[in-house]
Order: C-alpha cells, then sequence, then structure tokens
C-alpha cells in the first residue's frame, strides 16, 4: 500500500509553523530593506534555465522550495516594491496588505456568491471607493484583476443599455456601435471594443489637446458624421489619467455632451479616479461623479498589492441584467449557506470563482486611513513637480508634456540618433540598478516617462535619477 | 504643517514584526483547528450593520484591523476550508499555499509583461499543467482568476482562427457564428459566447445521455442543419467534468468529429482537467490531450488558495494574434526591463495587471508533488463511491446520478412537496454546522448534491454527512 498522505496538511504542525515565521520574517526582511537592492537586475541565464524542469514527482521540503523562491526569483523580479522604480504604472505594495493576503489566502473564502461575511467586505470597499469618487452609495460593483477586465465589464453594461438584456442571447447581429475616447486613451479600451466582439476600429479615436486632454468640439464633429452615416453611437469613455503623461479629459464637459446626446459616460480611471479620497487632488477630476460607470485600480496609486482593480456603475439594475445567469446548481435561496442579500458577486461581473481582495483593500484603508494615503498621492505630485523643476534647469535635459499628476516625460539631448540612444539610456539606466524609467513617444519622439507611484519614493530618489541619467547620457553623448 | 507620513511602511518594524507574527500564528491555528469549527454559521445582523461605515479618516492599528477580521469575518466566512464542506465546487486551499501568497504579496510583482523571474516561474507552471494534460509543452496559455474567464478567452482564439485576426479590429460584422456544448455543460460557456457579443443563443447545447455525456450523434444532426440553414458553426466545446455530475464527455470521439468537421475543440476542464496528474484518473479523459484548447482551475482540485485558473491553446502563435497589442508605452526592447522573452503575458490575454498567481501554484506543486496531490484526487474518487453504496444502503435515501469522478446526487425521500423539502433540508444541514451540500437539479427534481474536493475530508465526514441527513430529514417528514 502506499504512504503517500492523501491530505496536504503538514505532517508536523510545530515544523511547519517554524519555517512559515522564517519565511515571514524573510519577507519583511526583504521589504524593510529594499533600498539596499539594486532596483532591478537581470535574472541570470543559468537560473533561468533551472526553472525548466519537469513537473515534481515527489515532496521537496517547503524551506527549500522558500530558498529556492529567495535566491532566484526575488532578486530578479520587477523591482516595483523599490523606491527608485518609476517605470509604466506599477504600485509599490505595502506589509500591511501582504498580511491582508496572508489572512485572505488561509481562509481561502470563494467571493462568487454565497452568503458569507467576506462579500459583506467587498460590499463595504466598494461603498467606500463610491465614496471617494462621488458615486451614490447605490451603485454596484466588483473587484476585478484590473482595469482591463473592469473597462471590459462597464463596455458590457453600455452594450445591455444601447441593445437591451437580449444582446445577451442574441448577440451584436451586426448592429454598427460606435464608441469615442480620446487618442491618449490606455489601449486596454480599444482592447474591450475587440474581445465584445464589437472591433476596436469602432472605438473612434478623438485628438487630444497639447494638454493631453480629449478634444471635445473633435468628439462633437466626430459624432455628428458617424450618426450620418448610419452608425450607432452607445458610450464615450473619458480617462482620468491618461498613460502617457497622466493627463485628465474635461469630466464635466464630457458628463454634459454625454447627458445631451444620451450617451453612456464611462471613466477610465485606472490611475487617477481613486485620487479623489485627497481633497487636494479631487478638483482636477470635477465632473468624475457625473460617470455612468467608472473603472480603477487599487494596485497602482492606493499600493494594494496585485491584482486589484476594479468597477463601479451607477445602475446597479443594468449592472444585474448584463451578467446576472440563472443555473440550477447555482439556486438563491431564502435562508442557509445559498441565502443572503441579493446580488451574488457572480451576477455583477465575468467570474464564478473569486478571491478575496476585499480583504486586502479593507485592511489598507483602515490601517492606513484616508488621510495617509491622500497624503501620499500628494507628497507624488509634489514630487513630480519637483523633477519637472530640475529636469527644466538641466541644460541636456527637457521637458516634453506638462505634469498633470505624477508622471514625468522628458528626454535627453542626443545630437544624433536620439530616439534609438533614448531606447538605450533606458535600459542603460534599468541595468544600473540604480533607477527604472520606462519609454513612451510624446509628439512622435521616444521620450523617458518618470511615473511616481511608489509610496516609498523621495527627493533622494529623484536626485539618484538625476545623476544617472545626466551620467549614462553623457556617456552615449 | 501636517504629520501624516507620506509613505506606508511602519513606522516602527519591530512592532509590526511581532504583530505580523501574531497574525501568522491565528491563521494557522485556524486551519489547524479546522474540524472544531462549524462548517459554516451566518453572520448575525448586528456585525453586518457594523460593516456599513464611512471610508476612515484616520488610521487604525493592524492589530485592531486584524483582530475584527478574525473575530467578525473568519467565523462566518464560506466554510470551504472544513472537511465537512461538501458545497458547490470549492477547493480546501492549504496553509502552504497561503505561505506563496504571502511571498507574492510581498515581492508585489507585476505580471503583465517585462524582463523578470516571476514571468519564467509562470511558464514554468504552464508546462506543468501541460505536461499533467497531455499538450505539447509549446502550447501557450496563462494564469487567470477562473475557468470563466479562461473559456472566454479560448472561444476569443477560436473566434480568430474562424474569422482571421482582423475580427479584432472590425468586429463579429453580423458573421452568424454558433458553437456546441452539452446541455450538462457550465453556464459559463454560454456566458462567455454572450460576452464575446456572439450570443448564448448561439451557443447551442446539444441533449446528453444519462451518464451526463454529449450526445455525438444529436452532435452531428446539429451541425448539419447550422450549416444548411447558413450559420457558421466554429467551436466544439467539451467538458471534463460536468457540475452537476462529474461526467466527462467522449473526448476522443470530440476531438475526431472535430478534426473531421475542421472545428475548433475547446474543453472546459474547471473540474477535471488537471486529474491527468493521476495514472489512474487520466484514463477517464482519453482525448483531452486532442484540444486546441483547455481552461482549468487550480483552485479547485489541486486547493491551490482562491482565484487561480488557467488555460492552453496548442497554437501559441493563433492566441498571440488573438491578444498582443502594440502601444508606444509598451515598447519590447533587446535589453533591460523591457527585454526578455517574449511575448509578454499581456500579449497572451486580457489582463496588463497582473498578480503572482504563479508563485501559490510552483509553490504547492513542489511542496507537494504530483503522487500526493494525485493521491488526494484518488482518495476522493474513493471516498465519493464510498458515500454512494452507503446512501444506496440507506432505505430514507436514493442517488440521483452515477458517480463518475467525486460529485454524488441523492435525494432525501420525502412524502410531499419533495423539491421544497429538499432545499429546506440543505439549508438545514447549512445551519446545523455540521455539513454543507448544495442542491442542484437532476432529470427536474431538487436533489442534494455533495461535491468531495476538500483534501481534509475523511470517512468520518460522510458519517456526519449521512446521520445529519437522515436526522434533519426526519424531521421533516
Amino acid at each position: 500500500m502506499s504512504t503517500v498522505p492523501t491530505h496536504l496538511d503538514p505532517e508536523d504542525w510545530d515544523s511547519f509553523r517554524a519555517g512559515a515565521h522564517r519565511m515571514l520574517d524573510d519577507m519583511i526582511d526583504f521589504v524593510a530593506a529594499i533600498r539596499s537592492r539594486p532596483v532591478w537586475q537581470k535574472m541570470p541565464v543559468e537560473i533561468r534555465s533551472e526553472l525548466r524542469g519537469k513537473l515534481p514527482e515527489g515532496p521537496v521540503p517547503l524551506e527549500q522550495v522558500h530558498r529556492d523562491f529567495m535566491e532566484r526569483v526575488l532578486p530578479f523580479s520587477v523591482g516595483n516594491a523599490h523606491p527608485g522604480f518609476m517605470g509604466w504604472v506599477h504600485g509599490g505594495g505595502t506589509v500591511q496588505g501582504m498580511m491582508a493576503e496572508l489572512a485572505a489566502a488561509g481562509l481561502n473564502a470563494n467571493l462568487g456568491g454565497r452568503d458569507h461575511a467576506p462579500i459583506e467586505l467587498e460590499r463595504q470597499v466598494l461603498r467606500w471607493a463610491a465614496e471617494a469618487i462621488g458615486l451614490p452609495a447605490e451603485s454596484a460593483g466588483l473587484l476585478v484583476t484590473g482595469t482591463s477586465i473592469a473597462n471590459l465589464a462597464a463596455l458590457l453594461v453600455a452594450r445591455t443599455r444601447h441593445l437591451g438584456p437580449e444582446v445577451r442571447r442574441e448577440g451584436l447581429e451586426g448592429r454598427r456601435l460606435v464608441a469615442y475616447a480620446s487618442d491618449a486613451a490606455h489601449g486596454c479600451v480599444a482592447k474591450a471594443m475587440d474581445m465584445a466582439g464589437i472591433g476596436s476600429d469602432n472605438l473612434h479615436l478623438v485628438p487630444s489637446d497639447e494638454n493631453g486632454r480629449m478634444d471635445l468640439s473633435h468628439l462633437a464633429e466626430r459624432l455628428r458624421t458617424d450618426r450620418a452615416r448610419g452608425a450607432e453611437p452607445f458610450m464615450v469613455v473619458g480617462t482620468a489619467g491618461t498613460v502617457n503623461c497622466g493627463a485628465i479629459d474635461d469630466l464635466a464637459g464630457l458628463a454634459a455632451f454625454c447627458r445631451a446626446e444620451r450617451l453612456w459616460f464611462h471613466i477610465d480611471g485606472a490611475i487617477g479616479a481613486l485620487a479623489g479620497i485627497s481633497p487636494a487632488l479631487k478638483p482636477l477630476f470635477a465632473g468624475i461623479e457625473q460617470a455612468d460607470s467608472i473603472a480603477f485600480d487599487f494596485h497602482k496609486w492606493l499600493q494594494i498589492p496585485y491584482d486589484c482593480g476594479g468597477f463601479l456603475v451607477r445602475d446597479a439594475q443594468l449592472l444585474h441584467q448584463t451578467f446576472a445567469t440563472d443555473n440550477v446548481y447555482l439556486r438563491r435561496e431564502t435562508r442557509g449557506l445559498a441565502g443572503g442579500d441579493l446580488p451574488w458577486p457572480c451576477d455583477l461581473g465575468p467570474d464564478l470563482s473569486r478571491g478575496f481582495r476585499a480583504l486586502k483593500v479593507w485592511y489598507s484603508l483602515r490601517v492606513f486611513g484616508r488621510e495617509r494615503l491622500a497624503a501620499v498621492m500628494e507628497n507624488h505630485c509634489r514630487l513630480a513637480q519637483s523633477l519637472a523643476a530640475r529636469i527644466a534647469a538641466e541644460p541636456r535635459l527637457e521637458m516634453m508634456a506638462p505634469v498633470a499628476l505624477n508622471i514625468v516625460c522628458f528626454r535627453y539631448r542626443f545630437e544624433n540618433d536620439a530616439d534609438r540612444e533614448m531606447v538605450e539610456l533606458a535600459a542603460d539606466l534599468q541595468e544600473s540598478g540604480e533607477a527604472v524609467v520606462s519609454t513612451t513617444r510624446i509628439k512622435g519622439q521616444v521620450v523617458l516617462r518618470a511615473a511616481i507611484f511608489n509610496h516609498r519614493a523621495e527627493e533622494r530618489d529623484l536626485d539618484r535619477l538625476i545623476s544617472a541619467v545626466l551620467r549614462l547620457g553623457a556617456v552615449r553623448g
């Protein structure tokens, strides 16, 4: 007979417990000493090739698996926990959020439905998000992986509003739906149009002005043209913090426009929506509270560990009509575990099995409080202004876009082949381990882009970035 | 000036560390003593109403937030960590997986793209999944929240194959796509058709036989009819473990049919696909290795903490063509952090920000090893057969479906109003805290459904279930 256990609990709980405490210490040590590490370093080829083995047949001690993680994975991660990380848009995470993830994983709740406390917590953090944004408490929504899925969910609700709930059964049937966003909108909006079967070409990109905001007169003109040719405009997507430079569309203007034209007003607020918790930043987003739906990320500026986004829809019933299903194996009852408040989360979005993302948000918002989270955001905007001022003062550097929030686009003044050199300079910088910025294109030129989203970022991180850019740029000419 | 910190690190690391160790002990204690708890208990109304407060303004000590969690949330969770939980299809989770989630949250990697070790780990666990299923190592895929999204992703790849990559830009444009699944398929397949804009009515449900398997002659007939009326069949979805009773379609038969008819062969393997790690169970899934795409869940039978599903597509290039995008702010380079192996995960699925789900899979598969995970699954199938035998031997109970894997559908023989009484009996049982089963409908009748997915389940949990059902059933008549 086999002696392999038929359960997965530790054979020796005391020994497991001791090992688990060492693992916890390792992770706390990692975060506490994050400044002493390079921001990023490339994974050596030999370690990479060690990760190509077959499915393990027998057990490996937890301590050894953990050691492999600490030695072969952790040092070669993306680096966004480090205050010198300013690439793309990555939150830094927190050890408090880490502990909440531990608790969530230990409890292992499935938040697809049923009557239990974790779902109440998710409803609570969504009401907090609605409060921060200014949407009514009766708005409905969900936590999801991130804004890509959140934008898709909102788009499907807008589709239901335009075509009626029968679109779910009948499909699009050749209807020529058209939506609008600015040409500075994130690519995931077009991808949502693609996945929904409407087609990304039917997201009409309206030019943005020199500040990166959608040009409303172009939008009006485009709408007229589309209607004249028989297309069916159904949605406008405003952006609350563009990916390139953090620009915020005229949300109040868009809201008024959508009301007048009877279009669904969705906001991609991946970067900025939750900045509404800061009284200093909130005025920048005036009009956001008029959205029909809004998508946002907790794992970016709010520093919740990955992944964690969300969306809210003002018309809770329409959201329900978009996602609710009726299956015999998921009967809702008036009592027992299949009872509880309706709707179940699985009726408000695409997933049926859902992790307890809400716990890390609940822990973080309570442990830090609104005021401190707002202070982090406001500090990032101050740091971005400071960085912009220092770039403007350096003869070899040049600012490439206005700083709306916490993103700074700039370039090194290369004499020749500037685009190529800029790409190489970004890689030089990353490989130096001193700072990480990414690149993008502004007015056709490759630029360096520093997005200050790590709560540990300080002036000295800007010093280090600037001196590294100047030093490495000078080497290239 | 405000004294609110502008970062989120603990003010006092030693005190944080001490609290974190107590939190860890609490969670280990919870799991180690899970049997001493009721499987489920309803959250009291007064606690529920305490969860309705406003967004907290100032900080709450981590210890207090954690105490609130331990006292007001954890006791009223869904109960699936308990061996007496046999409702719906919920994995039990493990403390080893919990520790991996801690590590993942501390590292806080974003696996959307870029050159870092966490992405290599995800590629590794996907190769392991391919190995377990029997797909080629060159298959491509992703970890996602669960099979609902995995089925959607696979459906979109099948759509690309049928309509060409230009469908992404142009949309469905009135094409009359049709797909097939059995009437025992999970509702999320129809929901994927809905979200993709094809319409759930265009998922044609083929009758299943008395064993819950798709009737292939009906499928052939339906295909002929659909083609004759000008529809465009593009995909057949086989099920590897139906939600009601764990039935497995004739996957080899479906594979041959799809090859002959040039249809995409997708498998919804939420329940059973990964049972391929067991040599004893693998033969039940013969043909699974011929799928064009397959969706599966790690958080079900493999006991990985929620949420964690995945999908694999045999034609990696087609998957890439379905999801890849080209954005200036996401340039891929030949070196630096934007270098590394292509494609980036964001080019293989819907999400751009992606958590480090792979770590809990990597930890679990290594710590437990294939053999032990297989032993858990095999034990569940034995327990299900044992439960079925005991039900068959009880005069007041009746088996309602054959047991294909680890799901047992049965009923109490009520004299009157059997459907209503069965629903009440399930709720009685849940409220007793002794065991949790859910309900479904088989041949028009409401039945109790025990799905044995918790690795801690033993014969004594079946004893407790049977005696509670008999006792509570007798009270109702």
